[in-house]
Protein backbone atom coordinates (compact mmCIF):
# COMPACT_ATOMS: atom_id res chain seq x y z
CA UNK A 1 0.00 0.00 0.00
CA UNK A 2 1.03 3.74 -0.29
CA UNK A 3 0.38 5.34 2.81
CA UNK A 4 0.46 8.94 4.07
CA UNK A 5 1.80 9.27 7.60
CA UNK A 6 1.18 12.74 8.65
CA UNK A 7 3.29 13.34 12.18
CA UNK A 8 6.07 10.68 11.42
CA UNK A 9 8.98 12.24 12.93
CA UNK A 10 7.16 12.15 16.66
CA UNK A 11 7.37 9.20 19.27
CA UNK A 12 4.18 8.04 18.44
CA UNK A 13 4.88 8.44 14.54
CA UNK A 14 8.10 6.75 14.67
CA UNK A 15 7.03 3.69 16.05
CA UNK A 16 3.73 3.54 13.33
CA UNK A 17 6.19 4.31 10.87
CA UNK A 18 8.22 1.28 11.78
CA UNK A 19 5.09 -0.80 12.31
CA UNK A 20 3.69 -0.26 8.85
CA UNK A 21 7.42 -0.51 6.91
CA UNK A 22 6.36 -3.50 4.66
CA UNK A 23 4.77 -0.56 2.81
CA UNK A 24 5.41 2.48 0.28
CA UNK A 25 5.08 5.39 3.56
CA UNK A 26 5.58 9.00 2.77
CA UNK A 27 6.49 10.55 5.74
CA UNK A 28 4.93 14.02 6.07
CA UNK A 29 5.35 16.70 9.40
CA UNK A 30 5.78 20.67 10.20
CA UNK A 31 9.57 20.19 10.28
CA UNK A 32 10.88 17.40 8.69
CA UNK A 33 9.59 14.54 6.68
CA UNK A 34 9.19 13.78 2.79
CA UNK A 35 6.29 16.41 2.48
CA UNK A 36 5.87 19.05 4.99
CA UNK A 37 2.73 20.23 6.44
CA UNK A 38 1.31 22.97 8.83
CA UNK A 39 -2.42 20.67 9.10
CA UNK A 40 -3.88 23.82 11.05
CA UNK A 41 -3.64 25.14 6.99
CA UNK A 42 -6.23 23.99 4.81
CA UNK A 43 -4.14 25.36 1.79
CA UNK A 44 -0.70 23.34 3.58
CA UNK A 45 -2.98 20.47 3.98
CA UNK A 46 -3.85 20.82 0.00
CA UNK A 47 -0.55 21.61 -1.10
CA UNK A 48 0.69 18.22 0.46
CA UNK A 49 -2.09 15.65 -1.10
CA UNK A 50 -1.33 17.26 -4.17
CA UNK A 51 2.48 16.27 -3.94
CA UNK A 52 1.72 12.72 -2.28
CA UNK A 53 -0.80 11.77 -5.26
CA UNK A 54 -3.03 9.04 -4.78
CA UNK A 55 -3.39 6.90 -1.24
CA UNK A 56 -4.04 3.63 -0.07
CA UNK A 57 -4.53 5.07 3.41
CA UNK A 58 -3.80 8.67 5.54
CA UNK A 59 -2.44 7.81 8.95
CA UNK A 60 -2.47 10.85 11.42
CA UNK A 61 -0.29 10.98 14.11
CA UNK A 62 -0.15 14.64 15.23
CA UNK A 63 -2.10 17.37 17.00
CA UNK A 64 -1.79 19.44 19.64
CA UNK A 65 -3.81 20.13 22.88
CA UNK A 66 -4.07 22.89 25.56
CA UNK A 67 -3.86 21.62 29.14
CA UNK A 68 -4.26 24.14 31.84
CA UNK A 69 -6.65 24.49 35.50
CA UNK A 70 -10.28 25.36 33.88
CA UNK A 71 -10.47 28.02 36.32
CA UNK A 72 -8.27 29.54 34.17
CA UNK A 73 -9.08 28.48 30.36
CA UNK A 74 -10.16 31.21 27.95
CA UNK A 75 -12.21 30.63 25.04
CA UNK A 76 -8.72 31.45 23.17
CA UNK A 77 -7.38 28.81 25.09
CA UNK A 78 -9.46 26.20 23.72
CA UNK A 79 -9.39 27.13 20.23
CA UNK A 80 -5.54 25.50 20.02
CA UNK A 81 -6.98 22.20 20.75
CA UNK A 82 -10.07 23.02 18.17
CA UNK A 83 -7.64 24.36 15.17
CA UNK A 84 -5.41 22.08 15.57
CA UNK A 85 -5.66 18.19 16.35
CA UNK A 86 -9.26 18.46 15.72
CA UNK A 87 -9.79 20.30 12.89
CA UNK A 88 -6.43 19.79 12.17
CA UNK A 89 -7.11 15.77 11.60
CA UNK A 90 -10.58 16.74 10.57
CA UNK A 91 -9.02 17.98 7.42
CA UNK A 92 -6.38 15.53 6.52
CA UNK A 93 -9.69 12.96 6.42
CA UNK A 94 -12.05 15.46 4.07
CA UNK A 95 -9.34 16.86 1.70
CA UNK A 96 -7.47 13.64 1.82
CA UNK A 97 -11.13 11.76 1.14
CA UNK A 98 -10.91 12.92 -2.44
CA UNK A 99 -6.90 11.49 -2.98
CA UNK A 100 -8.17 8.02 -1.09
CA UNK A 101 -8.32 5.17 -3.50
CA UNK A 102 -11.50 2.84 -3.24
CA UNK A 103 -10.89 0.59 -0.20
CA UNK A 104 -8.42 2.60 1.20
CA UNK A 105 -8.14 3.97 4.68
CA UNK A 106 -8.06 6.98 7.14
CA UNK A 107 -6.62 7.13 10.31
CA UNK A 108 -6.85 9.43 12.80
CA UNK A 109 -5.69 9.64 16.66
CA UNK A 110 -7.70 10.65 19.98
CA UNK A 111 -6.35 9.64 23.46
CA UNK A 112 -7.19 7.95 26.85
CA UNK A 113 -8.18 11.50 27.91
CA UNK A 114 -11.27 10.94 25.79
CA UNK A 115 -12.56 8.21 28.01
CA UNK A 116 -10.89 9.03 31.28
CA UNK A 117 -10.65 12.88 31.91
CA UNK A 118 -7.68 14.17 34.11
CA UNK A 119 -7.11 17.61 35.63
CA UNK A 120 -6.60 20.68 33.44
CA UNK A 121 -7.77 18.43 30.31
CA UNK A 122 -10.98 19.56 29.68
CA UNK A 123 -9.68 20.56 25.77
CA UNK A 124 -8.16 16.91 25.62
CA UNK A 125 -11.54 15.26 26.81
CA UNK A 126 -13.61 17.45 24.07
CA UNK A 127 -10.98 17.18 21.30
CA UNK A 128 -10.78 13.43 21.86
CA UNK A 129 -14.22 12.47 21.73
CA UNK A 130 -14.93 15.04 18.86
CA UNK A 131 -12.59 13.08 16.92
CA UNK A 132 -14.16 10.20 17.98
CA UNK A 133 -17.39 11.20 17.03
CA UNK A 134 -16.52 12.26 13.16
CA UNK A 135 -14.80 9.14 12.49
CA UNK A 136 -18.06 7.39 13.51
CA UNK A 137 -20.28 9.36 11.58
CA UNK A 138 -17.76 9.97 8.95
CA UNK A 139 -17.48 6.35 8.16
CA UNK A 140 -21.42 5.48 7.57
CA UNK A 141 -20.81 8.45 4.58
CA UNK A 142 -17.12 7.37 2.71
CA UNK A 143 -18.81 5.38 0.44
CA UNK A 144 -16.25 3.30 -2.18
CA UNK A 145 -15.07 0.61 0.73
CA UNK A 146 -13.31 3.61 2.07
CA UNK A 147 -12.77 3.53 6.25
CA UNK A 148 -12.18 5.84 8.74
CA UNK A 149 -11.04 5.00 12.69
CA UNK A 150 -9.41 6.69 15.66
CA UNK A 151 -6.72 5.29 17.60
CA UNK A 152 -6.79 5.83 21.11
CA UNK A 153 -3.50 4.95 22.98
CA UNK A 154 -2.48 5.50 26.35
CA UNK A 155 0.15 7.85 27.73
CA UNK A 156 3.44 6.08 26.12
CA UNK A 157 6.01 4.68 28.15
CA UNK A 158 8.29 7.00 26.27
CA UNK A 159 6.98 10.48 26.65
CA UNK A 160 6.16 9.15 30.97
CA UNK A 161 8.42 11.26 31.86
CA UNK A 162 7.26 14.39 31.16
CA UNK A 163 3.70 13.60 31.59
CA UNK A 164 3.19 11.62 34.37
CA UNK A 165 2.18 14.23 36.94
CA UNK A 166 -0.85 14.70 35.01
CA UNK A 167 -1.95 10.73 34.47
CA UNK A 168 -1.56 9.19 37.80
CA UNK A 169 -2.20 6.20 38.21
CA UNK A 170 -2.38 5.58 33.89
CA UNK A 171 -0.62 2.27 32.98
CA UNK A 172 1.82 3.86 29.99
CA UNK A 173 1.93 1.73 26.95
CA UNK A 174 5.18 1.33 24.82
CA UNK A 175 4.66 3.28 21.17
CA UNK A 176 5.45 0.00 19.52
CA UNK A 177 2.02 -1.73 21.33
CA UNK A 178 0.14 1.98 20.25
CA UNK A 179 1.46 1.17 16.91
CA UNK A 180 -0.33 -1.68 15.92
CA UNK A 181 -3.82 -0.41 16.33
CA UNK A 182 -2.41 1.74 13.50
CA UNK A 183 -1.68 -1.67 11.33
CA UNK A 184 -4.86 -2.68 12.68
CA UNK A 185 -6.87 0.22 11.40
CA UNK A 186 -4.99 0.24 8.09
CA UNK A 187 -5.03 -3.74 7.05
CA UNK A 188 -7.98 -4.80 9.00
CA UNK A 189 -11.62 -4.09 8.15
CA UNK A 190 -12.45 -1.66 11.15
CA UNK A 191 -14.48 1.38 10.26
CA UNK A 192 -15.67 3.79 12.36
CA UNK A 193 -14.33 2.21 15.38
CA UNK A 194 -12.16 3.47 18.24
CA UNK A 195 -8.98 1.33 18.75
CA UNK A 196 -7.81 1.67 22.50
CA UNK A 197 -5.00 0.82 23.13
CA UNK A 198 -5.11 0.48 27.21
CA UNK B 1 -32.97 31.16 41.17
CA UNK B 2 -31.35 33.24 39.39
CA UNK B 3 -30.91 31.88 35.64
CA UNK B 4 -29.31 32.98 32.62
CA UNK B 5 -30.73 31.88 29.31
CA UNK B 6 -29.39 31.65 26.20
CA UNK B 7 -31.12 30.80 22.95
CA UNK B 8 -34.04 31.83 25.04
CA UNK B 9 -36.05 32.88 22.03
CA UNK B 10 -35.63 29.39 19.88
CA UNK B 11 -38.09 26.33 19.62
CA UNK B 12 -36.44 25.11 22.16
CA UNK B 13 -35.60 28.22 24.73
CA UNK B 14 -39.08 29.05 24.86
CA UNK B 15 -39.78 25.97 26.14
CA UNK B 16 -37.55 25.63 28.45
CA UNK B 17 -38.23 29.49 29.65
CA UNK B 18 -41.67 28.03 30.37
CA UNK B 19 -39.90 25.30 32.64
CA UNK B 20 -38.00 27.26 34.62
CA UNK B 21 -40.40 30.12 34.61
CA UNK B 22 -40.90 29.28 38.48
CA UNK B 23 -37.24 31.28 38.43
CA UNK B 24 -35.98 34.46 37.82
CA UNK B 25 -35.07 34.14 34.15
CA UNK B 26 -32.91 36.11 32.33
CA UNK B 27 -32.76 35.98 28.90
CA UNK B 28 -30.04 36.36 26.08
CA UNK B 29 -30.42 35.97 22.13
CA UNK B 30 -28.19 37.22 19.26
CA UNK B 31 -31.69 39.41 18.21
CA UNK B 32 -33.40 39.50 21.46
CA UNK B 33 -33.83 38.78 24.83
CA UNK B 34 -33.37 40.91 28.20
CA UNK B 35 -29.55 40.76 27.01
CA UNK B 36 -28.00 40.28 23.36
CA UNK B 37 -24.68 37.80 22.56
CA UNK B 38 -23.26 36.52 20.02
CA UNK B 39 -21.95 33.24 21.27
CA UNK B 40 -19.35 32.76 18.74
CA UNK B 41 -17.72 36.53 19.83
CA UNK B 42 -15.87 36.60 23.61
CA UNK B 43 -15.77 40.13 23.96
CA UNK B 44 -19.36 39.98 23.61
CA UNK B 45 -19.90 36.91 25.58
CA UNK B 46 -18.16 38.66 28.42
CA UNK B 47 -19.85 41.83 28.43
CA UNK B 48 -23.50 39.46 28.96
CA UNK B 49 -22.48 38.36 31.95
CA UNK B 50 -20.97 41.45 33.22
CA UNK B 51 -24.74 42.89 32.72
CA UNK B 52 -26.20 39.96 34.15
CA UNK B 53 -24.31 39.97 37.76
CA UNK B 54 -24.23 36.99 39.54
CA UNK B 55 -25.83 33.72 38.89
CA UNK B 56 -27.21 30.58 40.23
CA UNK B 57 -27.54 28.67 36.52
CA UNK B 58 -26.51 29.13 33.09
CA UNK B 59 -28.67 27.58 30.71
CA UNK B 60 -27.80 27.26 26.92
CA UNK B 61 -30.06 26.48 24.34
CA UNK B 62 -28.43 27.78 21.04
CA UNK B 63 -25.49 27.09 18.55
CA UNK B 64 -25.10 26.31 14.89
CA UNK B 65 -23.77 23.27 13.31
CA UNK B 66 -22.96 22.61 9.05
CA UNK B 67 -24.87 20.25 7.76
CA UNK B 68 -23.50 18.37 4.34
CA UNK B 69 -22.68 15.61 2.48
CA UNK B 70 -19.17 14.51 3.91
CA UNK B 71 -17.80 13.95 0.03
CA UNK B 72 -18.10 17.91 -0.44
CA UNK B 73 -17.62 19.13 3.08
CA UNK B 74 -14.57 21.35 3.83
CA UNK B 75 -12.80 22.61 7.04
CA UNK B 76 -14.40 25.93 6.44
CA UNK B 77 -17.66 24.35 6.81
CA UNK B 78 -16.36 21.99 9.82
CA UNK B 79 -15.35 25.51 11.44
CA UNK B 80 -19.31 26.93 11.31
CA UNK B 81 -20.03 24.32 14.02
CA UNK B 82 -16.87 24.41 16.31
CA UNK B 83 -17.12 28.14 16.89
CA UNK B 84 -20.75 28.17 16.86
CA UNK B 85 -22.36 25.65 18.47
CA UNK B 86 -19.08 24.00 19.99
CA UNK B 87 -17.16 26.95 21.38
CA UNK B 88 -19.89 29.50 21.48
CA UNK B 89 -21.30 27.20 24.24
CA UNK B 90 -18.33 26.16 25.83
CA UNK B 91 -17.42 30.00 26.28
CA UNK B 92 -20.47 30.54 28.21
CA UNK B 93 -19.42 27.73 30.72
CA UNK B 94 -15.56 28.63 30.69
CA UNK B 95 -16.69 32.21 31.02
CA UNK B 96 -19.65 32.17 33.10
CA UNK B 97 -17.95 30.09 35.97
CA UNK B 98 -16.93 33.16 37.01
CA UNK B 99 -19.99 34.27 37.67
CA UNK B 100 -21.37 31.16 38.74
CA UNK B 101 -22.82 30.91 42.82
CA UNK B 102 -21.37 28.16 44.62
CA UNK B 103 -23.92 25.23 44.30
CA UNK B 104 -24.92 26.84 40.77
CA UNK B 105 -25.16 24.74 37.49
CA UNK B 106 -24.40 25.01 33.40
CA UNK B 107 -26.38 23.01 31.14
CA UNK B 108 -25.30 22.88 27.64
CA UNK B 109 -27.08 21.32 25.03
CA UNK B 110 -25.70 18.54 22.09
CA UNK B 111 -28.47 16.47 19.76
CA UNK B 112 -29.33 12.92 19.83
CA UNK B 113 -26.88 13.07 16.22
CA UNK B 114 -24.10 12.69 18.68
CA UNK B 115 -24.98 9.05 19.44
CA UNK B 116 -26.81 8.43 16.60
CA UNK B 117 -25.15 9.46 13.43
CA UNK B 118 -27.02 11.06 10.10
CA UNK B 119 -26.75 11.83 6.93
CA UNK B 120 -24.92 14.88 6.14
CA UNK B 121 -24.41 15.05 10.31
CA UNK B 122 -20.01 14.64 10.39
CA UNK B 123 -20.11 18.38 11.88
CA UNK B 124 -23.74 17.71 14.15
CA UNK B 125 -22.25 14.44 15.37
CA UNK B 126 -18.24 15.65 16.08
CA UNK B 127 -19.60 19.07 18.26
CA UNK B 128 -22.35 17.29 20.04
CA UNK B 129 -19.74 14.61 21.21
CA UNK B 130 -17.55 17.30 22.29
CA UNK B 131 -19.72 19.07 23.85
CA UNK B 132 -20.50 15.89 26.01
CA UNK B 133 -17.14 15.06 26.54
CA UNK B 134 -15.86 18.67 27.99
CA UNK B 135 -19.42 18.58 30.93
CA UNK B 136 -17.71 15.10 31.42
CA UNK B 137 -14.07 16.67 32.06
CA UNK B 138 -15.26 20.10 33.57
CA UNK B 139 -17.38 18.65 35.92
CA UNK B 140 -14.49 16.93 37.62
CA UNK B 141 -13.00 20.31 38.04
CA UNK B 142 -15.52 23.16 38.65
CA UNK B 143 -15.48 22.66 42.45
CA UNK B 144 -17.16 24.82 45.18
CA UNK B 145 -20.31 22.32 44.56
CA UNK B 146 -20.99 23.64 40.93
CA UNK B 147 -22.41 21.37 38.43
CA UNK B 148 -22.20 21.04 34.49
CA UNK B 149 -24.61 19.16 32.11
CA UNK B 150 -25.56 18.68 28.69
CA UNK B 151 -28.80 18.01 27.34
CA UNK B 152 -29.02 15.88 23.98
CA UNK B 153 -32.65 16.44 22.81
CA UNK B 154 -34.42 14.20 20.41
CA UNK B 155 -35.40 16.25 16.84
CA UNK B 156 -38.53 18.91 18.29
CA UNK B 157 -41.80 17.69 17.04
CA UNK B 158 -42.33 21.43 16.76
CA UNK B 159 -39.11 21.67 14.25
CA UNK B 160 -40.32 18.63 12.40
CA UNK B 161 -41.68 19.58 9.04
CA UNK B 162 -38.08 21.01 8.19
CA UNK B 163 -35.81 18.40 9.71
CA UNK B 164 -37.68 15.18 8.96
CA UNK B 165 -35.57 14.39 5.37
CA UNK B 166 -32.69 14.31 7.70
CA UNK B 167 -33.87 12.30 10.45
CA UNK B 168 -36.02 9.38 8.61
CA UNK B 169 -37.44 6.89 11.59
CA UNK B 170 -36.28 9.10 14.39
CA UNK B 171 -39.43 9.33 17.16
CA UNK B 172 -39.72 13.64 17.38
CA UNK B 173 -40.35 14.65 20.76
CA UNK B 174 -42.06 17.80 21.79
CA UNK B 175 -40.57 20.73 22.91
CA UNK B 176 -41.84 20.72 26.57
CA UNK B 177 -40.73 17.39 27.11
CA UNK B 178 -37.11 18.28 26.04
CA UNK B 179 -37.29 20.82 28.78
CA UNK B 180 -38.09 18.91 31.60
CA UNK B 181 -34.15 17.69 31.49
CA UNK B 182 -33.17 21.28 31.50
CA UNK B 183 -35.32 21.45 35.14
CA UNK B 184 -33.39 18.21 36.09
CA UNK B 185 -29.88 19.50 35.30
CA UNK B 186 -30.73 22.87 37.14
CA UNK B 187 -32.69 21.52 40.19
CA UNK B 188 -31.37 17.88 40.45
CA UNK B 189 -27.88 16.99 41.07
CA UNK B 190 -26.82 15.22 38.01
CA UNK B 191 -23.17 16.58 37.18
CA UNK B 192 -21.13 15.69 34.12
CA UNK B 193 -23.92 13.53 32.53
CA UNK B 194 -25.73 13.58 29.18
CA UNK B 195 -29.24 13.57 30.01
CA UNK B 196 -30.91 12.14 26.87
CA UNK B 197 -34.47 13.16 25.67
CA UNK B 198 -34.95 10.44 23.46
Amino acid sequence: MKILLVGASGTLGRAVHQALSHHQVITAGRGSGDLRVDITDSASVQRMFEQAGRLDAIVSATGSLHFGPLAEMTAADFRIGLNDKLLGQIDLALAGQHYLNDGGSITLTSGIVSAQPIRHGANATAVNRALEGFAAAAALELGRDRRINVVSPNVLRESWDGYAPYFPGFEAVPAARAALAYVRSVEGIANGQTLTVW
